[in-house]
């Protein structure tokens, strides 16, 4: 069950218009109940059960600790979880798990109210040390370390990043060579860049590690490979010979995790602590694998890292919705500029500047929102066996890449607008904003750096950008790629801003009635994605013919235009998710307000992006004129809903947890109040010096007056 | 004197090209000694003095403590400063200062790169505290307590802000109410909300406070004054009597400063108290003021505060300073995605996106130094009583106000991104990015919010904007505002644009000239400011005639215009600083350097703006699209100068502190190289599996070819 969730006083809640179709036929009002279960998604069971879990004070972050302590209270909770069968829904249902991969993570990426910490301890726990056990190895490696993984028994590392190498994996330096004689792996490190560093559990905790090496047999070295290896003397809990490690220290956030560094000198494990699903060695030493293409393989074992991209996709929302929860509420609430004076005046979210700075951010958490519970079906969908084709594979690893930077640098946006929003008290660690900030800055660039995952996007663009043209003769495309040019040539000199100019009759209200509607805007932000591909994909035609350096070179020349390619198609995603999801509101009223705040959404991307319209033809300056205006009206319309939007998101005081989310505020406006009234009443309240000078100013005017009456009757 | 730079090995000094006036006519270099000398501006001999002692260990952040040993430690630093003559720059000569505030207030903010806390508990006790006492004061109360204020006997608050109230000083509620009979008076709390709040030295180590009250004297309220008022006792360090308040605990950062709450339950002090510079209270409760003016009274009493809002200005820049220095040498050394390939890529600072986030920042940061520089000996002419009209004290507002907010912003940006472009190494406290981010961000939110800033700059162009029209009958007014109607209407439908484009000729390369001309850009820049302001003038134009709740309703709807107006200004203020600063280098090479890294400003700000400038017509669709190709162009050019252009900035390792600038990534790539090197020479590298598929795929296709050149011959 869901907890019940705390409503500012004084709120009063609109009367539902049923069957309101159109904003003038009267207020619309949100359904917050249904609205609520709608963004609980298909997992909403197992999201109230976490979210139960994660309102306990047992599981909290205590702020202003050590890194040390918060270390040793994160492990504890780690046992927590164990005890409260949080964290085994995606093991086998053999081993007591329940095979459940979507809900595993719809469950785990609620735990980042409680404390991101134990989100991402938990995450290093069962998400890559299980899941690569589980993933990569067979059933003889699941029934010797899951048991102890699942009950904690075997804390682990998820050894793969090294000191040399951020994310790109494939060039790892450590090696694993198999010495048959013994049969025996024998892992190493050959210089300091290829130390494993990050590493999760790997300072204090870690008893043992999935270690990913290069794969050497007989003279050849087959690619990256996951193997078991011991770290630690489980009774002395000091490294087993030949491994040494360093502690990564205090980091910007996350501080209840100890990350550290490990390093491997000719270290021995037996043969079959290769996690051998996708590739096996012999006792003589042959190599062998179901997949022949070593490129495919490697793709294929790094298949298992998108979980963890799908979680902090997730985790982000949580953040940013637990965010706008406390700082809309305290804008509802705070008044500035007038607290002391005779009237109330409006509160700080009755500011245009406030809401543009709210507001938008809160529409683009829902679009992110969306977004996620599409990226965590096509998951499912994969994991579950139930649509696992290799191209699932592939749609589901662009969708991660795609959605994962923009809703991690959303939470950060929208983490720090929230703290600046509220001032001075948005920066006291009671208030939060400022700690989840900093546990959630490393999402950006872990599980996939964000610009370099966006580039793994916009290769897939350009890829499937080129397939369309695969099977057809140059000439075609060459006719394609001159009409390509000619748009763009159109566009450039203006001939189509022109003609729309014309259409648009002059009437800003028209133009305005355009960009709010869903086809207009689902045009205008597709068209701007395939025009952006196509002309990067023209750009770079060829360049494959080229030497290495000069295709390299020609790229880099348009890495940009690339990236920000790759952006405009993720917002379009998101986008798409919103609508879609319009599409399942029953609720006219839900229904009314939701379209404002997807409008908003769209809107705000089309005004980021306005110079692109204009100078590529898509808007006319006049039309572009009206988006800035439009969106200051649909704040206005929003403006009523927002406490409902963010109570919607079903999060209670104890995952909020925001001193000045509480109503207090409003509690000490209404005490200076009544205390300026009595004040006044008793008559004894002082003048002000200013009220003084005015009255004596009429004083010596009345008196002026009337001494000239005097003289005039005189 | 100025320690010696660490440059990272391997980096080759490029000769200087004497006399190089055109970048055609040879590669230009930076002589970084001059250059570092321009940067430390007027006051170059206190920063070196500064920035020996803020190298010393004593003064440096220890990461990963409580707050409580945080706080220990900051004010052992700060009688370290005191016992190092640090900080007593400002006061009167016959106290034992040297009347120097601008040196001041460059010496203080140097002490951001030792620990923020410092520089700003520093600040509260000497900037806030002590200035209080010296500027509002009069000479009897300098004898009484700035001895020992500027010794530390008397540790203090300046304790302004109230939870109700943050930037709205005005309304502040607590009451110092005079009672002739004891000639006291008495300090009163008269609700919750009226507790000071986030005021440093408050939770543990304040004796004394400057208290800022509502002055009330035979039933009037005189508003806001400062009165001195003893806090704890010396010995127990308990709160005296009537005195209460609050630890506000752990914050986003400053931790080694105590911000507490206080109250006040009707706390006499003597008459003498008064802090009565600019308002005296006579023994039988006369309250006289050498300034008539209640508005103008208080305005004058809170100017003191200005040095606050130049500090933090000046203390951004050197933050900014070091991130970018060590993200910048990080770059010139990380490869990535090629460390064990056989061949050296290039490293992060050639590839096309990580200069755009980089060198972007670097030009920005000096844009902002520069106009730093500015507010500085403005602040020093006002102060030192050279140049110290109404005026200049109003101009010295309202630049402090436009710098403040937008070098913060920047400073919180520059840290942000230089950490994610050093990736998960970022994220470590040992490289200062994350750490330096979380102790700058309440930067932007106090001594001024920033929002709440520029909405003060807005209203001061406005009424300047008024004042052209004050002795202007309405019907030239009314001709203005149509011409200013027409004129924008010109802009909307685009003649303006059809005219610019038909005077382009379609010549990319002409219009792009013109976007690098100096004289292009100041016309760009300035006509935005102008067009913004004048159109919210008019949208504005007589909405003092309005009842006071529609004219705010008016005000309101023009809100974000507002602000991005001031924006813009403060923009165009940092562009002419950094070309006035480019007038006064001398060597040849370097004027070519910094000239490309202010056209690099610039183009970002017009960039940044595009759309504005294309839907009001100041730039044609073709001219705005060649402005990212020139820009990307300038990144080039400039890319070779990264390295010296940090070096300029004269921060040592000392300084700087970042494990990544040191060196070290360099170093392990050539022990990885030689490692590789040296396994190949030895003949014992193992082959790659893709090397022996690419060959057997030969052999067979050679085999193929061999038999049917067999056949053929056959």
């Amino acid at each position: 069950m869901t907890e019940v969730v705390d409503r500012p006083a004084g709120k009063e809640k609109q009367p539902a218009v049923v069957g309101a179709s159109n904003p003038g036929a009267g207020k619309p009002a949100v359904d917050v109940a249904a609205l609520g279960e709608q963004l609980l998604g298909k997992w909403a069971a197992v999201r109230r059960q976490a979210r139960d879990l994660a309102a306990r004070p047992e599981l909290h972050k205590i702020e202003g600790t050590t890194h040390t302590d918060h270390r040793t209270r994160t492990f504890s909770q780690l046992k927590y979880l164990v005890d409260n069968e949080a964290v085994h829904r995606a093991f086998p249902a053999a081993l007591g798990g329940s095979d459940d991969h979507g809900g595993n993570i719809a469950g785990f990426e609620e735990l980042v109210t409680a404390d991101p910490s134990l989100q991402i301890k938990a995450g290093v726990q069962w998400g890559l040390f299980g899941s690569a056990v589980m993933h990569l190895g067979t059933e003889e490696h699941h029934d010797r370390w899951l048991p102890g993984i699942m009950n904690l028994d075997i804390p682990g590392c998820f050894a793969m990043t090294e000191t040399g190498h951020g994310s790109d994996v494939a060039s790892i330096a450590t090696t694993a060579t198999y010495d048959a004689a013994a049969q025996e792996f024998v892992l190493h490190t050959p210089f300091r860049a290829a130390w494993k560093d990050y590493i999760g559990n790997a300072a204090i905790d870690g008893l043992g590690a999935v270690v990913f090496a290069q794969l050497v047999t007989q003279g050849v070295n087959h690619g990256v490979h996951a193997f078991y290896v011991d770290l630690r003397d489980p009774q002395t809990r000091e490294f087993l010979p030949g491994i040494g490690g360093e502690d990564d220290g205090v980091k910007g956030g996350l501080n209840g995790i100890d990350n550290g560094r490990l390093h491997f000198d000719n270290v021995r494990v037996p043969r079959s602590n290769l996690l051998n699903r996708y590739g096996n060695v012999d006792p003589d030493g042959t190599y062998t694998s179901p997949i022949t293409s070593p490129g495919r393989r490697f793709f294929t074992m790094l298949g298992t890292l998108v979980q963890g991209r799908v979680s902090l996709d997730g985790a982000a929302v949580a953040a940013s919705k637990i965010a706008l929860t406390a700082a809309v509420r305290y804008a509802a609430e705070r008044r500035q500029f007038n607290a002391s004076s005779h009237t109330d005046e409006e509160v700080l979210l009755d500011y245009q500047r406030h809401q543009r700075r709210l507001l938008t951010r809160l529409a683009t958490t829902y679009a992110v929102g969306f977004a996620h519970e599409q990226l965590l079906q096509k998951f499912d969908d994969v994991f579950s066996g139930a649509h696992d084709t290799d191209e699932d594979r592939q749609d589901l690893e662009t969708l991660a890449a795609a959605l994962k930077p923009l809703s991690t640098w959303h939470a950060l946006d929208t983490l720090q607008e929230c703290r600046e929003a509220c001032g001075g008290a948005g920066f006291l660690i009671e208030n939060r904003f400022a700690s989840l900030r900093a546990d959630l800055d490393v999402y950006v660039t872990f599980e996939g750096d964000n610009t370099v995952l966006l580039q793994l996007v916009a290769k897939r663009l350009l890829a499937d950008y080129a397939k369309e043209f695969r099977n057809v003769d140059f000439g075609v495309l060459a006719r394609y790629v001159v009409g390509q040019a000619t748009g763009v040539a159109i566009h450039r000199t203006g001939l189509r801003q022109v003609a729309q100019f014309v259409a648009d009759t002059g009437s800003v209200q028209k133009a305005a009635l355009a960009l709010r509607d869903e086809d207009g805007q689902r045009a205008l932000l597709t068209d701007r994605v395939q025009t952006m591909v196509a002309e990067a994909g023209a750009a770079l035609k060829g360049s494959g013919r080229l030497s290495h350096d000069k295709g390299a070179a020609l790229f880099n020349q348009h890495q940009n235009e690339l990236i920000e390619a790759a952006q405009a198609h993720a917002e379009l995603l998101q986008w798409e998710a919103f609508t879609e999801a319009l599409h399942n509101v029953s609720d006219p009223g839900t229904k009314i307000v939701l379209t404002w705040l997807r409008d908003l959404f769209g809107l705000s991307l089309i005004e980021k992006n306005l110079a692109w319209y204009l100078m590529n033809g898509r808007l006319s300056m006049q039309r572009a004129r009206t988006v800035g205006g439009y969106i200051n009206r649909l704040l206005v319309k929003i403006r009523p809903h927002a406490l409902d939007l963010v109570e919607a998101f079903g999060y209670g005081r104890d995952h909020v947890r925001a001193a000045i989310a509480t109503g207090a505020e409003k509690t000490r406006q209404d005490e200076a109040r009544d205390y300026l009234r009595s004040q006044r009443a008793s008559g004894q309240a002082p003048v002000d010096e200013k009220v003084l000078i005015a009255r004596s100013a009429a004083a010596a005017s009345a008196a002026k007056s009337a001494a000239a009456s005097r003289k005039a009757r005189g």
